[in-house]
């Protein structure tokens, strides 16, 4: 992953995918058995330790800076100088130009939170999507969406090799991937495509967003917040994440798998 | 759920699984689709907001008592004088006998770890792994591990119906499943068992755990915390959960689905 943020210092500090253990199967037999990285990554921010985000490390530096900004502690790139992972140590320093003026705050706030969602400011994330509006000029024909799957079935090599994970990938209109991201958690993945919009300045009102996780309310969330209209998910939803695709009227597929399909919300963005 | 408990107040407020919502699949008909239930609970404890859990609402007593218990917020449950759920109010009170003295370190601690492995006290949890011995005079026969599995595969209603839900089931030595719990996140299923284990007074230190998610850190450390020996997942495993199972030497089998199954860690006690 690059950048397109010149004055961004940035580390390229991904980790190997995957490791090699044995087990032993059914018939007695030792099997050499890939199975995927979890790695602990301690996020300092100006100094100040954050949290630590347990990942599969695939894209660490997209990682935090999409958590920072899917948590609302910083609402532009700019804001950041430099985001370093050193995996010598488990930690990514982060300097900002001005500091976290409100970190405080935030992280109070977090803390009633926390767990809601595995993680996030809930309160305030649902309060920001009556605000939010997705465009409503573009289109999802079908054939879009076949193209995608069968993008993502190329795509998917860690989950192939070892499971485990979840993989997320941001697509373009015509369904070619531009990113796609696995990593140990749900909420990880997106927040690395959103880190890498980011990077890339790459706006997401056009784009598509598959996940290979379900479709819960906070994933919903975070999409719309990205201002992308089309979310396609493997899995199912939640009765929460169906709730607020209707309020903030994202169009949201579930169940996609090769020729299959179930249009939940947001139909007047599909073409059959 | 009941509760061996005399002395304590509880609800027994489970909300409706799955609700059916209409959606539109590949050949353009209009399907009634069941999706699983999410709701918002808010914990109070002694009227002090503690956090917002997103759950299906199954077990949401036993969640809520699990959840204070694997935080380490009260260390028994004889700490608890009422537990009662409002789904008016999405709410659920606790009550303690001497309040949670240093509950305020505590949520201090967790803000900064706050998404690692989804949400939980994790540095505190690698400390206390060292210190647990689990019973090594137990065995887990293959034939006790088939008869599990086809237990689980006849037990899972709400994944069947609906999909997008983790379950967990705390086994007997034969393989009889004692209780069953499904939940929108797997740390919330895993919770609601620790929180009627301590309900029903069960001690897990001959139990078999089961979970359809996978074996991350965070789910070999809570099996453990448990004391119970035996881990059995339908998924895959990370790096960081084949450390940990190997550092605290639970039987730990992965990929097990009707007469498949791999075995990671802990030989010793699995009869072939």
């Amino acid at each position: 992953m690059g950048s397109r943020v010149p004055s961004l210092t940035l580390t390229h500090a991904a980790r190997p995918a995957t490791f090699t253990v044995e087990a032993i199967d059914e018939t007695g037999t030792a099997q050499p058995t890939p199975i995927a990285g979890e790695h602990p990554l301690t996020v300092y921010v100006d100094k100040r330790e954050v949290l630590t985000i347990m990942t599969l490390g695939a894209a660490p530096e997209a990682l935090v800076i999409g958590y920072l900004r899917n948590q609302r502690l910083i609402s532009s790139i700019d804001e950041l100088v430099s985001v370093q992972v050193d995996w010598e140590v488990n930690a990514c320093s982060v300097v900002t130009t001005n500091g976290l003026a409100n970190l405080d705050e935030k992280m109070a706030k977090r803390t009633k939170t926390t767990g809601c969602g595995e993680g996030t400011v809930f309160g305030d994330l649902m309060a920001e999507i009556d605000d939010i509006k997705l465009r409503d000029d573009v289109r999802l024909p079908e054939s879009v969406l076949f193209n995608l799957l069968n993008n993502v079935r190329l795509h998917e090599s860690i989950y192939k090799q070892a499971g485990a994970v979840h993989g997320c990938a941001l697509a373009e209109s015509n369904g070619d991937i531009l990113t796609f991201v696995e990593d140990v958690g749900r909420h990880n993945a997106v927040d690395a495509i959103a880190g890498w919009m980011w990077l890339e300045g790459i706006s997401g009102d056009d784009k598509i967003f598959y996940t290979t996780g379900r479709l819960t309310s906070e994933m919903v969330i975070k999409a719309a917040q990205m201002r992308i209209p089309f979310l396609v998910s493997r899995s199912g939803l939640t009765q929460m994440g169906y709730d607020i695709a209707q309020r903030v009227g994202i169009t949201m597929i579930g169940r996609a798998v090769n020729k299959h399909y179930l249009l939940f919300a947001g139909a007047q963005r599909f073409v059959r």
